[in-house]
């Protein structure tokens, strides 16, 4: 990767408005772990599990709470939240990530697209008919965006985007490789001619709005709506395999992780958790705040904030095996405590 | 988007063999919800519940059922299935899709391929050798056709679709963005050499076919057969993120939601209904017209149609816990009822 | 398919070190299914069930276990595994998979990059700034390949593979379409300011190492790490639509079906199994040789290697909800129990 740029502790204390004990001139090339950080490199702790590394590590500086500065006796910037610091800082050593400066002579760009002020488009990109790039667009190679679309300021698609027409995107959006925004959600109507039957597919009128600040994981889907746009606000951040189908409704600051789906018409409110593999249901409602735990199946709307589960805890397969027989009988199985109930009443004396 | 063809109502309603009650030469600019139509607008009442928004839409014109007629006072088209009616007029009003007419100029095609009248074929699309390409295909940005690959007639690849060597497509097929057709189906066989465990990959001879009228969903995948063919009868329609892998074979008409899989060697019947993120095992045969409902793990053959489940209810995560926990013993907590009920028999007059 | 090469038995019986018996000049054309195979092909029985075909076989020739070579009277190849033998086998009659000789006019490849011997890169690839490809590679149409990223001698990458800058990838490694190798994992601090929320990116700094041997199917995602790198070892193969996130490590040989998933930070061990829509959950550690059954999800460490589910079985759909609802007051029927042992407790004479 190509250099990034270095800095002295003060200047990050400075960015951070961190408390700086020790050098300021310490010269920071580059962030890692404790453990694993070599002479030059920034560390932090904000785990107390890792505080056993704090004494041996060979990081030039670590980033503390100030409850911990008398563990680390080299330099260090205190802060409050030293995650949330580490966070911050890792943008400024963040490597070069293929810009290419200016439009690539093998990029396909339609004469009637419009281009904001330092756009950059990858080698063989394609930008079609209509279409407006905000200022400081990045568009990865391979990546098409299709009539009509806009992309706001500062946003960057990776290689191999795919953005249908008609899509509207807010700023500082990233797209990772493979995502797809605007293909048809899945509508059908059916008919039976002649004793046939067949699909009479519901074409896709409507669009995908996706508001500042977003972030979209390599091969997410997200389906444009069949008359009303799908819709995702500002701040709302998308793992990997992620699905939201046509006329979703996704709001801020929501968190999606990797391979969660949510179905048609669905409409999610702000600052939910939706765990890993979680798939919600079509036509929903599901309060703000709400959290689901991995691999949860959400068939009912939620209006009351709170964490949701769904399935059954692990086991070994031959324990396993034979809960899940049980569980087939379970109705049966509580018929028979009734019953029991019943007769054991019968037994025992009143009042007992 | 390029503005869309217009339409006076009477056009319409003859396009439908619907009855036209009103002005037959109100113009129709476009379609949309009820409570979403603006003036020049076409809507519809398929579901009962949105019955309400009848008095108040701006739509222009509706599309009702007879017996609903009496509850719109506009301009109306009445036809048995609204819905249906509504699906196929979407067709007329979707905008434009990025064709290109022709072939781009940075296509790249093989000398060897054959294509039809009218065809088109993206920028930095490629186009293999031997490919044979129907009438009216068209082949979207930066999407890639393997060797001897035939696709059939008004078939449509949108950007960014990997379609491998040897894979037959039928006409009027539709492949979104990121989807993946001829991918090697999973196969290893193993073998120990000198201690030492190696995979050895059993290279996937087969092909695929898919018949007409499929549609394949963004980020889908359909994997080549081992030997024999992976194949898709017509009509299928398939949702985004959908795994079929080697020799599955899928009967007509069938519906895969998003997130949907089936693994190897399985065949599914005709017209079923695979809801979302449903699992189907390998090697199993399931009858057609079967249902499964979201996320059920499908690990036994289906010889009756039916609808099948599997999983659990969504609680809250802290009831839920409890219930989980209970799940794991539920073997054991089906012998202390055994128990008790020799007990209780012991007890019981004979004959209660 | 261009034609792929023919071989006599006599020649296949050396290359696999087996018995033959028959006629070693018989000519081999393909390979194919006993129920399939077609004059000139080669079959094998691995399976007992497929024994009636022998019988009935077109095939020239089939691979046996030496105690079946009584069952068949034609040419024959006798090994102790014929499904192993199939498999390496299987790699000779592999046809043509669009390969480009040399440098595709349209690839787009940056002058800083090393090329091996014998690289083909086909029609509008990407590669980067510093890129290494060592010989043999083969790069896919409409491939992107990120700055400073290494692939290995004789790797293979089909069309539309996105690999991400600062990516190392061994030797004889194949990417199928639609795959992505690097993507920033999904990592996000949050601060509030001025009463707003937001979530701060943690930019991902870590890259990818990916072992020599490794099969990564289509549409799989593997991300790249925070600071330290995400690593899949040698021999690992996985499936399409796998999601391996942020600093996970998979062990050597391990398998993982389609859409298994292992989230951030979680230690794979060697040679597990993992099968389809498994997933498991972050800053776990898995013991060598486990095995997890189809839609496991996996909340706890394993340190005893043996098979794991969980989930429940199938059921009608009308079954399975009544036993769905008992499953949700599964806690209080147990203490329903417990009360009646009680009762019975106190009605049964001491001993008994």
């Amino acid at each position: 990767m190509t250099d990034t740029n270095n800095y002295t502790l003060g200047e990050l204390a400075e960015h951070l408005g961190a408390q700086l004990q020790g050098d300021a001139s310490t010269e920071i090339i580059g962030l890692h772990t404790l453990s694993s950080a070599k002479a030059g490199q920034l560390s932090f702790l904000a785990n107390p599990n890792y505080q056993r590394f704090l004494e041996e590590t060979e990081a030039a500086a670590v980033i503390l709470h100030p409850d911990m500065a008398p563990l680390f006796s080299g330099p260090k910037l205190l802060v409050n939240d030293p995650y949330l610091a580490y966070a911050k800082l890792s943008k400024l050593f963040d490597g070069q990530r293929d810009l290419v400066a200016g439009i690539h002579p093998t990029a396909v760009v339609d004469d009637s697209a419009q281009l904001g002020l330092g756009v950059s488009i990858g080698p063989n990109a394609c930008i079609g008919q209509g279409v407006c790039l905000g200022d400081g667009v990045m568009i990865g190679a391979n990546s098409s965006v299709g009539a009509n679309t806009v992309i706001g300021a500062r946003s960057r698609l990776y290689a191999n985007v795919s953005v249908y027409h008609g899509v509207i995107i807010g700023d500082e959006v990233t797209l990772h490789s493979g995502s797809v925004i605007g293909a048809d959600g899945f509508g059908n109507a059916h008919e039976v001619v002649d004793g046939q039957f067949r699909w009479v597919k519901i074409h896709q009128l409507g669009g995908v709005r996706i508001g500042n600040c977003v972030e979209v994981g390599a091969a997410t889907t997200i389906d444009r709506g069949a008359l009303d746009d799908t819709i995702i606000e500002d701040g709302v951040i998308i793992d990997n395999h992620v699905m939201i189908a046509h006329n979703v409704k996704v709001g801020r600051n929501t968190a999606m992780a990797g391979k969660s789906s949510i179905a048609g018409s669905t409409e999610v409110g702000a600052h939910c958790i939706i765990a890993g593999g979680v798939g919600i249901a079509g036509h929903l409602k599901i309060a703000d705040g709400t959290k689901f735990t991995a691999m949860t199946l959400v068939t009912k709307s939620i209006t009351e904030a709170d964490s949701y589960s769904s399935g059954t805890g692990m086991q070994r397969t031959k324990l396993w095996r034979k809960n899940a027989v049980r569980f087939g009988q379970l109705d049966k199985v509580v018929g028979r405590l009734s019953l029991l109930e019943k007769a054991m009443a019968k037994l025992l004396p009143k009042g007992e």
